[in-house]
């Protein structure tokens, strides 16, 4: 492992996080081709957040939080800071100190492959973070890691500058390539989706609605009308 | 695996399972002789429901969702869907259009053995789902399974018809067959509880009113003053 | 395992006690070394709680809660129950009736290595427990275990007489012999956390305020300024 | 839950089980239409055991082998026993005594959802079990459970009288009622298999083998010869 | 924490820790009351070794293996070296060069709540280890524990000087003060085994030799004679 | 996720990937500055295989194999397949067949973050696969995925064409473009460990060897003589 920090990544546009921010994670995660999503263990630490910013990554050893300080100076309005591990691990490398330093450069969230505390703290301060796990478990500032490097985070790549969408549903992160058509196509599916929301509502069947009857035929499924034809 | 849709399923008595829904999931696991309670990994997706209705069963291929679209077509007012699956999985099968079809037909609950999405919107609707894990992950349509066969889900064995109670301390699957038994006996757990309860909250000691004492000597226990003792 | 019930042990001293509440796990953690915190699996059944207290300890059976009837008995006011399991178990052996004897006694808060039910009534009770899981599962009444020796509960130590702390971050245990110097280290901590914060609010850099440039570059630490160089 | 003991339950047809055994977990779950098998979690406690049986079911408490005992007595020459528990736990309720009664009785194996030990004589023995972890944890004999009513065993619903089949990839069950059915084609498979092994061996490519060209490419998948055209 | 080493901790009697040695964990355990035994995530990491030592314990920091070099100065002939962490972790904290350093002072294994590598060597060494992980991965040498202190290992508090007792069904600590008490107990307890296994080897039911009928009949069991009947 | 195949990626060097054959992962895994090792939950289906290769990889859907039989073609000799799921998945996706085709074309090893089954024969036709889980789960062939694109296993990033180092330790991927540099770097660890492991063995102490006694002291670490003294 390279021990550096990489600065002046490029970031995302700005008018495409503002979009995939408000489309949110499910709806995005499906204009990816469903592809992108980190595993669902990372969870918020209070409900109601959506958020979405570019990606200025971490590579931390377990038990060990230096690398976080190095990557506040790093970060710039609008950021979200993601930290992946070389190993697994659910310490506490996260509180209300450096959600301090964090709010003060205009970073909007936290993902953390690993524990978050001062839970307390960062609900009444309206910091949102994604993490692994809830820990008090304090860490020392001993070995270094890397900044901005390619990360793996909750099983996903993360390159410093994709798109990470994150709310309730989990966390999704968008290739920064590809994040201008990402958000263009979850757009339109979100839009199909109000139709399709009045339509059930009133009572059609999706079996219908997405003409389902003939294709689950020839796949084989048959009706009975009693247990016991089972 | 019979790729088989079963209708015309039987259900419950409405009187016993509105019964079941007041007395909530602790009791009338008592009253079961402490069985029928799925697996505690089976939480519900916001606090405060309480529902029992009949339960629709659905098996599911890992990360298809096309046997719950069949599903809705079999269910009534009053039901509870309930999806098991043929492996291990987490993926989010369920989300918001799927609970608007649900809600349209009557349908007062899901219980699903993997992932569920849009978490947010399900809450406002204030549609209450227990499942294993909250995930984003879309699915496919693209392999059969079966609806209103019995199924394991969350370690339990659930038939169509069974009613299911769900509450915050999990869910319970009571059969049919002896649903208004077990109503019964909740019933009279609940009314003798107000009782205990009383006398507790005045300072009684659980070892008196249950008459502890005797059988713990008997057992062996030795009581002593300080830990030099032990 | 000696099947017995210590009595008369000693407890922490009072201001001690208040003054380890009102500075938290967190703090507390940082002050004994970073020692003594139970595993994060241990979770609040309901947020915002914040209790100490000292430690009155339960050897409980799998599946089995006789012992915590026989401990209520050796509880004192501003007591907090503590349960460890001969084996891992998630049943639910803990519930609204021996809550509400537990607040006759005074008792402030439960922990236990094990499931917890009623979580409805628990919340409106306010009484605070943290737990390995959630759920209705109950136990039978058969095999005796010990009160009041040392147990191992979250992966941590408890001997009975130990103070508690816990709070949304989890849950600590400090040794009565250095429960008073634990409370005079937190207290300086927390006093020295609001001037950091206001430096770090400011914009000031953790790296600059902890002085780690030098450090770092001891370490090996190097900056590139594009992707490209890495 | 019923404390009962059903005796005289009937049993599979023996050359059915012997074919069973035979062609071993993954044919026959397949010709099962890949249902029936239980979690991966049980494994064997040592490699290279290939059984099957009908099933003599147990329903055990947590931590409390006391069925078992009373099960031994139901069992007949080429039974396999199948131990459920009311709730997850991993204690060593089955050791070097017990599987000496079942070797006395002509059981051919254990398939128990919790722990096993003495692993050294056992191993001596060649009595084959297949189990959730492995755990010298002892039990009581205090709280009664069921014999031969249907259980869920490692995610699976096992009825008295079916067929078992175990072997180093797996446990599965197959319902009494199909297992003649499930033989008869998973002895067809194995006897199609030899011949896909001799092309495959000799270089064909499955994708010619299958036909799977022209479906890939209805589906969409898209050949290109560099990685930079992704 | 205190960063302590200490050094001239007690030991316990040589003729006990061989007695206890040959008789093994799950005969040992039940001589102890059925406790003092490691979680079963504490596996061998090659099978059939038998082991019992004097525990010389080591507090460690995740990802940390510094106190592990400093421990070995402490070990004497026939001690077991017990390694616990501030926190979970699964890194490779010991492999060949420790081992050979520990095989040329006479240890005699290592249980180690963390991961262990080199697998292949130690194996052709036949140097045991029971480890929650095997794991490559590399770990550093920068933040102090101590080294015999009291330290959770697997679950288990285990005090310096302690007897480990190891093999294929698990990992045993046996308080050195009783240690003595408890050989006697399990050998009195392995001679009337071997009495027992001939008669169930001779086809004599557990429910006879333990005189089970009647406490079951009083316990409410039932027999009936068909599945129809329950 | 762009269905897609890549054909002609480019391989490493075959004297390096031979060169870290022979050292090993844990050898390796050092010489890459600790990185690059996949999860430890990586195991091998049977002990002591030894490989490298050139990763082809494969991006397949949970339960869903068809990409595997899609990256048999291209596959090369010397080359190891590796499988990442677009969702967390334990079925069976690789048997005796795909092992058959996979051998006829020279492949090496398969590394796979899914399950495995046919493990006896695997074990007889001496074909290594490191994989999440075994499992008998059969898998459907319905949906697309990817070969030949940067792939999550195991929680590691994998490049086509990347080295994989994989034994009873676990599984490393060492990048294409820094191969030889780590080649070198693991052989020259390996040659000084020789002379450390003689020093080791005639009981000189890794203190001394290491130098570690100064640096201890500066940390603060204490010796003190009697437990009383802590």
């Amino acid at each position: 492992m390279k021990t550096v920090v990489v600065r002046n990544i490029p970031r995302a546009d700005e008018a495409t996080i503002k979009t995939l921010a408000g489309l949110g994670v499910s709806t995005a995660h499906e204009a990816m081709g469903r592809s992108g999503l980190l595993r669902p263990y990372m969870r918020p630490i209070w409900p109601g957040a959506e958020v979405a910013g570019s990606a200025v990554t971490v590579l931390a050893q377990p038990g060990d939080n230096w690398m976080l300080h190095v990557a506040v100076e790093q970060c710039k309005k609008g950021d979200i800071l993601v930290v992946g591990c070389t190993t697994e691990n659910t310490d506490g490398m996260f509180g209300e100190l450096l959600a301090t330093s964090l709010i003060a450069r205009g970073v909007v969230g936290l993902i953390i492959d690993a524990g978050c505390r001062d839970i307390k703290p960062l609900t009444q301060l309206k910091f949102p973070v994604w993490s692994k796990a809830i820990s008090a478990k304090g860490t020392v500032k001993a070995t270094l890691g890397a900044v901005n490097v390619p990360v793996v985070c909750g099983g996903a790549l993360v390159t410093p500058g994709d798109v990470i969408v994150a709310d309730d549903d989990g966390v999704l992160v968008v290739p920064r390539a590809v994040a201008g058509e990402v958000a263009a196509k979850a757009a339109k599916r979100h839009a199909d989706e109000d139709g399709k929301r009045k339509r059930l509502a009133s009572g059609e069947l999706g079996l219908d609605m997405y003409n389902m009857r003939e294709p689950l035929q020839k796949a084989g499924l048959v009706y009975v009308d009693r247990p016991e034809d089972v």
